[in-house]
């Protein structure tokens, strides 16, 4: 039986690309961090939508799950096999063509295994800006941003990953291509469907190319390290900065001191960023296209707020060098992170008005729940995402702060969810978090999830076990 | 059997709002101009999200078919029943309530039944901007606007209605209340229903409440009257115009000359925009916070397309009074299109770059379908939307003009097609172009159409006739 699967497979897509030799399928089989590992009875690489369509068709029909793969850094195992080796991993990255660039329409077609890195290259050399833009983006890939809705650094200004998006093509569970690569910005012709794929981490249908939106590149830019008292100082700062400057706001992104003293400790060509020192820190660029301009605005923001005591102390990056240095300190952060021994992650969301607060209960939950643990709260604010980070306390035993993950996401989702929040604001849901998103949605959403998931793959062979 | 439903309305909204009198009735079964008329057993006005509740799982027990209804703007008949009268209307007029207004969230969670003109007028009493703008704002609700994903006039710098959007409220065929009146920029757990809901016409569900993105209010706007020679033209002068001014520009709309024409002729306290005549013209506003920083981009720009021949003439509003002399134009438009007899009318979009040449061929091709038909192709070419509209001759007979209607439909649309572009770009589709969107939309997308709706409302009460 598995023979007469596989070989079907070989006649679609090549002896060459039905990788079962564990040597080869290894790579695909465990996420690179190595938190999620599975089994499978092969990886699949097809090189267009047709051929995903025959495979998709097969597998239906045989009832062998699929586990769609793009660049394979998700962060929470939505992209990896179980352990059962029932399933075929369906590889995109042969599917890494960009078909199109249209500058006076401002789109641009590009298949799903492209690099996030490859599709903002391709924007660049017709002057335009593909905005998205993420920590692995050298290696995640089109297909899988938008499975996820990755989220990242531009989306105060820009948006998330499905926000870019005009259109897309798909393949159902049962091998139908949903084509619409659409370059319209506006088509009122039905439900919206691309919404309804994008964000279903490969659960509804598997994405196999993309019509993005593309942007003016900005002409000139302006980067200031701030130094500040406290989470709500940097919210004041936030709605000050969005009266003076409005859109040009493209980064605000907010970190903590000990953030800071991680990065200078462990990370190389870095440096303090201001005089002194400061509690928190903000990292706020503005962009457009009038040099002059934006160098008043944001002199006349920072003065503004300093003498109104919202901020202690800025410096505006004088140089691209510079402006790279501040840069460094954030990027670093996560890295930094992991020489201090066992993190417990969440990656949540709350209304901006209440991010102070939650910062505020969360960090003395967290503190009383683990006497001596180092939150590391830092992240996207202008988005009122916050990546709430706690690293264990120094000198303890790494397995068994680690042991407490679960207890400490309750502990934290509770506050969370108790504002409003998400408790996955831009990584998804996966394996990591599926049981938990069992408990704390809104159980009309998850019938109605349900309900769309039966209707569109009544087999359940789309990456079975990951979001529901 | 009749009176027994009616009577279990009373129960759950009262007497006062069972409306059966036909006097009463009247205006919510028919549409403002008349071509849509149907009939109901009553027209229900219930005043919260329970009672809308309560009469939806009552009509779905009893299968009664129920059809949404907000402002009753509506241009394809979605907000009207059918003429069989076992339909009920369900008025969302009484849910009107501002429920909350978070200046540093920048978000605003209103009632479906709140106008879009009190919608706008709320945030403005929070100094912030709701920046969806529609000809009928004055009359048309929220809910209305988020069922059908209305577009209007700041598409081109905000979105259209769904991306103005963060979470909604709305209860199922059965009654259920699907609620995620979310205040999050970013919520990556599970599937995006409210996108699937939104521009659903009330076919999958009714809104009763959503949570909307709110802006800072721009503090200047530069606005320019443009003369040019052609449609090319203005698309050469758009492409230009974001690569000097992106983000800031907040209106890109195209008349011509005809347009102009009607207007003078028509309508009152208005005059030539510029000193001379010209056979396009593109209305331009740019806006931002520093009014200096927009007037010298504006004289930038203009001098620079005036030197490379791109336009012909430009006058640059003088005073906020000059301002709306040249908004008259622009809004005045359909209005003055009604004295000059019949108008076939077609809300389509195509990808920004084919605009020039669409317009080009339809033009083409409705003249030589009707010698002497009159061609007024406006609207948002910033959006790559255009209101191609087609006057009958002079002196011709309006009834046997307007008899064509479809087969200049079959025309138009088959070159929009052509260059990919949409049927119905912000006006939807309702009745009047249901049998039309069978045939032209992707089988496969309405094979999937069909099984969301039967997975979301087995039993069809839910605005039935309409879209699907």
């Amino acid at each position: 039986m598995a023979d007469e699967f596989l070989a079907q497979c070989v006649t679609i897509v090549g002896a060459a690309h039905v990788l079962t030799d564990a040597h080869d399928t290894a790579a695909a089989l465990s996420e690179p961090r190595g938190l999620w590992h599975g089994r499978a009875r092969a990886v699949l690489r097809p090189a267009s939508v047709d051929e995903v369509s025959r495979l998709l068709a097969l597998c239906n029909a045989a009832r062998v799950p699929v586990v769609p793969q793009g660049g394979n850094t998700g962060l929470v195992g939505g992209q990896t096999p179980d352990a059962s080796g029932a399933s075929v991993v369906l590889s995109l990255a042969r599917l890494n063509r960009v078909r199109e660039i249209d500058p006076q329409s401002n789109t641009m077609t590009v298949e799903a295994g492209l690099t996030l890195a490859g599709a903002q290259t391709a924007a660049e050399s017709a002057d335009r800006l593909f905005p998205l833009s993420l920590a692995s983006e050298g290696s995640c890939t089109i297909g899988g941003n938008l499975a996820t809705n990755a989220g990242g650094t531009a989306v105060i200004a820009y948006g998330n990953a499905r926000d870019l998006v005009l259109g897309i093509e798909c393949v159902l569970a049962d091998g139908r291509v949903l084509s619409n690569l659409s370059k319209l910005k506006k088509d009122n012709t039905g439900y919206d469907l691309k919404h309804l794929i994008m964000g279903s981490e490969g659960t509804l249908g598997v994405i196999t190319a993309a019509t993005l939106k593309l942007f003016e590149r900005p002409r000139a830019v302006e980067t200031a390290f701030i130094g500040l008292a406290s989470p709500a100082h940097a919210l004041d700062l936030l709605v000050r900065a969005r009266a003076a400057a409005g859109g040009m706001i493209t980064t605000f992104e907010v970190v903590p001191r000990i953030g800071i003293e991680f990065v200078l400790r462990h990370a190389r060509n870095v440096r303090e960023p201001l005089g002194g020192v400061a509690p928190w820190y903000v990292l706020l660029e503005i962009s457009g296209h009038d040099s002059a301009a934006l160098q008043g605005a944001m002199s006349v923001l920072l003065e503004a707020v300093l003498e109104a005591g919202v901020i202690d102390d800025a410096v505006i990056a004088a140089s691209l060098e510079h402006r790279k240095d501040f840069w460094r300190l954030r990027e670093e952060l996560s890295d930094a992170q992991k020489p201090e021994g066992g993190s417990i992650k969440h990656d949540i969301s709350v209304p901006l008005a209440s991010v102070p607060q939650f910062i505020d209960e969360a960090t003395r939950a967290v503190e009383a729940f683990i006497p001596g643990a180092r939150v590391v709260a830092f992240g996207h604010l202008g988005d009122g995402n916050v990546h709430f980070n706690v690293s264990q306390p120094v000198g303890a035993d790494k397995q068994v702060f680690l042991a407490r993950w679960q207890a400490m996401n309750d502990i934290v989702h509770a506050i969370v969810l108790r504002h409003g929040g998400s408790i996955s604001a831009e990584h998804g849901i996966g394996q990591l978090k599926r049981d938990e998103l069992a408990r704390v949605k809104d159980p009309v959403a998850l019938e109605v999830m349900r309900a769309v998931k039966a209707a569109l793959d009544p087999n359940g062979i789309l990456n079975p076990g990951k979001v529901l």
